[in-house]
């Protein structure tokens, strides 16, 4: 009855979203506060006050038919140009609000972008450990996902492998950094190199190739770690932003894509995300929403606590004798699962009650991701599962005695 | 640069869109008063005072995590209950939660359908004149869209040739009623033949073939004109709906599709639209709209509003010499070209600044759509241009002396 394309997407469908709802089945058996769910990327910290207080004042102050009704499909004129400029205070850039357009948060953005860029066939690359719907966003469009394997040392992307990659069918790069799901932040030496492969391969091929990032992460880096603006370091760069974990909205479907003059064929792309939005159905960026985001320019979400649950979590798991890299932005722990079948790790955690997401969910099998965007008491009351876990694997058991 | 499809896309974009641009331009240079823009389905009744209330009650008592977070991709449970039940007491029908997904407008909510149906070259039958998107979404999951030419008596569907047109790769069946562009409501009787006629044709092919119902405008109708309900006279019946028209929330992308568990393989497909609504990038309907709307399912529109704009236009032109049938739902008036050429007469119009759309963007050239989600004013004030329009093509001259 389906198409034979969803009947895969429906028998494999995302181990994340399968964990959450898992989640909500163990919640309504055991009692939300007995199931620890790592699981899902929903922030923690509730959206700054002024995102209710903008709602308020915004409905108070403006017409229904302007705040509520159609706009430009790339968004409302005012919301991008207010976005630009305090892009433009932050990063040295010199965005206008033809630069903008604003999506269905950045899931929507990178569906816009790949809709607009490929053709079938297309290659787009990505780095192990990956966020996996980038597969889904990409064969969306037949394009061809091609993965470079991941550098475990570091979880920086592995830059000899990239080089060797790129075809001359390459039409874009994805990155994610802060990174999903390691939290690893992109040195700017790695983003140079980058550029610099990136560059040569264009002039070599004669083509263009577009580095894609997305960056729903930005806001969340720890230890005053500079996340480097991309559109500086390589001209071909497309931004896409969200407001979901910056301003903890992610249900409200809001972000942008940045499109810069600088791009080859830009005034074509900047069209082509217009009618993007148009055709796959968006129409356009929630309204209310747009409005809102414009108004809290200068909000902040509490990092303090997000960094707490880090500490926390990464503490914690080293003592048990669980290895990981401990992670500089986002809300991620990426830990290395004490045998070579995560799968058998989580379902092993999912007995103590512990949700997590396999590796392999992200092209780095032997790994697994933990989402510490949680009450930190969910930490605390979950480290005795951990620690039996632990104990039960042999792991740190040669300086304690039971 | 981009693609090839959205080079096509880009040049050939949608003349609605540019004809709502073209009408923000003419209303800078010339102030809006003087702009007669009936190009878009924009409503100009304002969203009912419970929509603002919502909200604002929303805000003060909901929790901020659970309100603005993730929920299941469909959308929230009690929300999509309080929707089927509203449906079942509205229409004898008996849905439950899992019948509903929630989406972002009818727009997404139709290209999750197509998405989760159509494998490449599938055929999805429309009947003329159709709104022109219907051939962007087919043409996104790469079925073909295979158009019935319009009964221009009655802009019923033209149920003959549709008879003839179904093959064993008919896949889908879009309608649109209360219909755009022309206003029309299909009657019971069509309905019932329609059916017929696909019952027949599912059997002869061993097939199924799915009915998709997009009714942004089931609340719009007149003289109190019954909109059948058309899961009750088909099985294999999607509904597509939208707020957009019927709480005049076009901005604020908030909608929901019906999956019937009468459907051949309804499991399959309820899932697979969960999935569609991710991977597509929606990932879920705005939250809080959500919210809103499951609080608003008693509201209605001001149809007095629109119905006085239309018995003004529709007597107003019929005076003038134009012809057109009259609308029994939406908010469109279908009104036959002066000229052969419709694009010739939109552009005539334009001088008078009076903006229309032609036809032809409905698969229906000879006629020009005019949208009378306006002020009643701009009705008023367009007259005397529609009155200049008409005499330049010689209507109704032959009964007025100058």
């Amino acid at each position: 009855m389906i198409s034979k394309k969803m009947q895969n997407y429906v028998n494999n469908s995302s181990a994340i979203r399968a964990m959450f709802e898992e989640g909500k089945r163990l919640s309504a058996l055991y009692g939300a506060e007995n199931v620890y769910d790592f699981s899902l990327g929903n922030p923690n910290v509730p959206a700054p006050a002024a995102v209710k207080e903008s709602i308020i004042d915004i409905l108070n102050k403006e017409d229904s038919l302007e705040l509520h009704g159609y706009m430009s499909n790339s968004g409302y004129e005012d919301v991008r140009r207010a976005i630009a400029q305090s892009l433009n205070e932050r990063f040295g850039t010199a965005f206008h609000e033809g630069n903008l357009v604003m999506t269905v948060g950045a899931a929507g953005g990178l569906n816009v972008i790949l809709k607009t860029l490929l053709n079938p066939g297309d290659e787009v690359i990505v780095f192990a450990p990956f966020f996996g719907e980038y597969r889904s966003y990409t064969d969306n469009y037949d394009g061809v996902l091609v993965v470079i394997s991941p550098d475990i040392r570091t979880f920086q992307p592995n830059l000899e492998e990239f080089a060797k990659k790129i075809t001359p069918k390459t039409k874009a790069v994805i990155v994610n950094t802060p990174n999903n799901p390691t939290g690893v932040v992109y040195s700017e030496e790695t983003i140079r190199q980058m550029a610099a492969i990136m560059e040569e391969k264009q002039k070599e091929f004669g083509t263009d190739i577009y580095l894609i990032s997305d960056e729903p992460y930005r806001e969340l880096a720890y230890d005053g770690v500079e996340v480097p603006y991309l559109t500086r370091y390589y001209r071909n760069t497309i931004v896409g932003y969200s407001y979901s974990k910056s301003l903890s909205l992610p249900g409200e479907r809001i972000g942008y894509l940045v499109l810069p003059d600088e791009l080859s064929g830009a005034a074509e792309i900047q069209a082509g995300a217009n009618v993007a939005t148009r055709i796959l159905g968006f129409v356009n960026a929630p309204s209310l929403m747009q409005k809102v985001v414009a108004r809290c320019l200068k909000e902040e979400t509490d990092l303090s606590y997000y960094n707490r649950n880090r500490e926390e979590l990464y503490n914690g798991l080293k003592e048990l004798g669980f290895s990981c890299i401990k992670p500089q932005g986002a809300f991620y722990l990426f830990v290395k699962s004490p045998v070579e079948d995560e799968g058998a790790f989580c379902a092993k955690a999912k007995e103590e009650n512990i949700l997590l997401v396999p590796g392999s969910s992200f092209a780095c099998p032997g790994y697994v991701r933990i989402a510490y965007c949680v009450a930190y008491e969910t930490i605390v009351r979950a480290m005795p599962g951990f620690r039996r876990l632990a104990r039960s694997y042999g792991l740190g058991g040669q300086h304690e005695s039971n």
